[in-house]
């Protein structure tokens, strides 16, 4: 049984490294070949979008790794396994995404937007293990994993290359997918005695702290997610300023619907630590279109309040009704706003004219209707916007309930009840002695602990 | 009275989106406008200065608010106030330094360059959100932001548009305004009965670390700070040089100094986290000039002395004897910093010589004359930097007392003393219950806690 | 007694004054002369780095210093001393490596790139500090650091000036130097009676969290580390390609092994905080030749492993048998995969050809013939790339043991065993009063506490 992990990790390690040596190899920006096309160094598309590729980087790894340390005895699956799975899922998605985006002669050739493209769907999967945070095993995790990024792929290739549909921040094929995939996944791994035992299901002070990092590095870095694999020149300038304005409209609605939903006033850190982030959300695939400061504004403004009042009335609904146990509200801060931005995202391809994009080159080149072969009808467009988004949840609950009854097999060490939301099954946690702990406080005054 | 926060935030917010949808559209460097003017990607200004936008971000978000979660009892306001002041700042001084600096045909024209100032002047309002942290409302702090952006943005174009003083990085205009701002509103919203209860006002061992991690992240981005909006090529390289010079002879000087006057050798914490900074705000105003590296050592070598002997010795004497209760100490990080940054830009701007400015054309370009029509004399231009000093202090004065007297209107929800620097008022403070506080502890032996 | 600390600082810091003053300069790219080019500033090549600068520049103070916090009392130190360890290395760093690379008419010219290198020397310092950490002063660090960086200079002025091998992410220069010198500096300041009283060697929750921080910073940005000062184009794309990969890989196989040495398979936060980085080290030579992805992800399956199995058998062992006590196991870390990432940069130079490097001019390119003056065989290369392992592990032996003896002269205020680990030393820790800890938690019961 505990060779479960080790064998996962070893034997699909040594998969990607075999399929990497068969198809993976350096595209035109990243060989020796570059200096053949006699094109000069600072026209290499490196240079346009690396800064970005870090910042989405730090997004995954510290952003959705610290995110999930609210949680008092969590810690380290918070941000360990979101780094072990992150680690994983970066290389089959590499792979995946390169069957169909990036297949030259039988090869995949990787450049600087692959690795972007790779933490794109990465984040989807982040996404999802925050539905199921605390209650699956590492093992687990892999497996989902290991379907979420081939499902992931699948997907963004029908809305994307198919339908043709824009969606650069990935509101329809990350958020949405990924929240809903991860809803499907842990409303079937339903634990119906859950709430009765759930008091480590909660924070302490420094792990909202904590928590916080993983909410700034998110909030702050969002602009370079849903610019990083725009056009280059404006087309990047305008998605960041998009998603710039969208997040800091979404901060004010937040706190202003968390005070006034309790009963004294007070600010509820799950919220700021979670719907301020709505906004990247839901301008996800407007973000390089002429959403106009203000539209982004309205995103936002409009979401701060819906994933705000998500949690304090929609989350507690889906728990106690539907069974649906959703810990860290990704329902509230991946679904709803996924949602949102996907009709945002059809509603201004919709309204589309060539006289806002700069005449009919401009439209051409923003829908990208050179590739697709066609002019389409901006209205026309706007639908195949919108079958993105009917696509991409069809593909999150029919993937989420196979991938849900596959996890559900009792061969993958599942951690009973009790053990959930605590580190202490799959981590050695330090020991931490009662001398050492009281040590600091009693270092005064011994009496006075005595005779409290 | 629970609905001053939650309404405040609602209709600024509705202000702010009417306000946009009036005056705010894309600059040509984001519009489809761009492909018009047939410049190629690469020199987007997007591509000089979006690296450094990011980090100047990080800054405003992770390194002022972490830095002040130093309180033991109020990481949440620290980090949590700070961001939804930034949230509403960085919107409104869209606006304020847009009307001032980019107002074309009756709209604001914004790329990253706007984006970059807008955090720049959210810098100052969280420099004086350290002077009275933990002292007011989230209500109060919104409608100090709401001031300090419009003085700040006013100031700016005084200081930068009339006087045609140089600015890069700030040293007047956010540092100096801000600080001497934020400590005229601490002043006259004086709590003379304050001392007697502040135990709270201590940090322990882990919040003291938090604060470290917005220490590092301002030490270590402060040169894109800095050069974020200074001149494309060996204007921006300069710039970032002599403020890595300056923050590194800083930190010297600081260590050497707290550990010179503490009785037994040890360093304070509180000095590591702040008077490292202060080389950074004193290069503000000379970063692009040619101030040579070690003209920045200098700098850095002397700010780390005033600002830890500041510490040490005139925040006790301001507090018992002035009755001015700086909570972050922003004289010493800001104030004084600021000060000498403006004098050594007045310095370093009236000893400029054509020789060092490679040509006549190079002291052209590096004051602006250009755009002020003449040239003016190297004293000249020193003196005008000098009345830039000047004029910053006045403002921060005579603004910082109406909106001190503002503020002291009982109509905002002012904290009463014993509830300063405690989060519990504000926010929802996760209980911890004896029981699950103590688990930890008390897992291998309780006998030991009842006995110890 | 007490004085040591700021006299050392102060007077080195007057001394680095004094040298920037007689020898720094601008360099092209810095400087007014920039204009005088006539080059585009896109050309210039503060854009091609100043990203990976900063990415760098985060992980020498937040990287390392996070990393080593892991300690439960030495947060201070770790974070703070290495603050300071590195805020005087990089400036003697800059005068150290621009007398041997950037010297120009007496005077050393420096741009983005000596920043950088500067920083690459510093990691080699952070590096040696872990193996010593919590057990020397901070006079002793400062010592240590002065002649390291020296050491540092003139061995990378051998491996890379003398030899001609490449080393772009300094497996060899950096991390086996910097290993093997701090661990010859600890095995001979060896504290036989520490193992006695070490119970304040390891981690509580919280401390762990917060060393992941670091961790997760070193672990992102370090394709920035092996590509800063790679070549522009192709090379810094394939060198970041190279490196992620690398690191991916290594995650795996950490977390594999961690959970197989385990009786009860679970994982150890060492291992996930320290092997996971191990791949970014072993592909530090190699980084932008054409160790093509599967190669790298072959290097970091094979650092995962070694560096997991060093921790948990080969760390004991030294301590046990050769009295070499390695705080952060930084033989693990950084020693073996540094070795290995010289023999892989050998193995990979030695089996070049001009087919793979896209001609002759290509391998020309690669391996800087021009600037040595004749083409190498590659098997030549291969063998001056061997030459450089054995060069840095000469130059951190002998260094090491001459540093090791000038460390243990008794007037560095070396603390006492029994104050290892302690931060109490060194600074003023705040005080956490019995009542002020234990009121959170007694907030509701007082009495559950007397009679848990």
């Amino acid at each position: 049984m505990r060779w479960r992990l080790p064998l996962v990790c070893f034997i699909w390690q040594i998969a990607m490294i075999v399929l990497f040596g068969v198809f993976v190899r350096y595209d035109i920006t990243s060989s020796p070949a570059w200096a053949l096309t006699n094109t000069p160094d600072y026209e290499n598309d490196f240079y346009f979008r690396y800064p970005s590729f870090q910042d989405v980087h730090v997004m995954i790894f510290v952003g959705f790794g610290f995110l999930m340390t609210f949680l008092k005895r969590y810690g380290f699956g918070s941000v360990g396994l979101n780094f072990l799975m992150a680690a994983f899922a970066i290389q089959w998605a590499i792979l995946m995404q390169g069957w169909f985006h990036s297949f030259e002669k039988g090869k995949i050739v990787i450049g600087v937007s692959n690795l972007i493209n790779a933490d794109f769907c990465t984040a989807s999967v982040a996404i999802a293990f925050g539905g199921v945070l605390g209650k699956i095993s590492p093992v687990q995790l892999m497996v989902m994993t290991l379907f979420q990024v081939t499902l992931f792929s699948v997907n963004e290739w029908v809305v994307i290359s198919k339908l043709h549909a824009i969606d650069a921040g990935g509101s329809m094929t990350i958020h949405t997918f990924g929240a809903y995939f991860g809803l499907t996944v842990a409303w079937i791994l339903n634990r119906p005695r859950l709430e009765e035992n759930n008091d480590k299901e909660g924070s302490v002070y420094h792990s909202d702290i904590f928590s916080m990092i993983g909410t700034l590095f998110l909030w702050m870095y969002w602009p370079s997610f849903n610019s990083a694999i725009s056009y280059h020149g404006d087309g990047q300038s305008r998605a960041a300023i998009n998603t710039y304005c969208s997040l800091a409209a979404c901060v004010l609605t937040t706190v202003a619907i968390s005070s006034a939903v309790d009963k004294k006033g007070r600010l509820l850190m799950v919220h700021i630590q979670n719907a301020t982030l709505a906004g990247g959300v839901a301008v996800g695939t407007a973000a390089e279109m002429m959403l106009m400061p203000y539209g982004s504004l309205i995103v936002g403004f409009i979401c701060g309040i819906v994933s705000t009042l998500g949690y304090t009335y929609l989350t507690p609904f889906l728990s106690s009704k539907l069974k649906l146990h959703d810990t860290c509200g990704i329902h509230n801060l991946h679904g709803m706003p996924g949602l949102i931005g996907g009709i945002v995202g059809a509603v201004t391809a919709a309204a589309a004219t060539a006289d806002v994009y700069g005449g009919d080159e401009g439209l051409i080149k923003m829908f990208r209707y050179e590739e697709l072969g066609y002019v389409r009808s901006s209205s026309i467009q706007g639908g195949f916007q919108a079958a993105g988004i009917a696509v991409s949840l069809a593909f999150a609950f029919v993937g989420g309930t196979i991938v849900g009854f596959i996890l559900k097999l009792p061969i993958w060490g599942e951690p009973a009840d009790e053990n959930c939301f605590d580190d202490v099954v799959y981590w050695e946690v330090p020991e931490e002695e009662p001398e050492d702990a009281l040590k600091a406080y009693t270092v005064h005054n011994n009496n006075k602990l005595g005779s409290p």
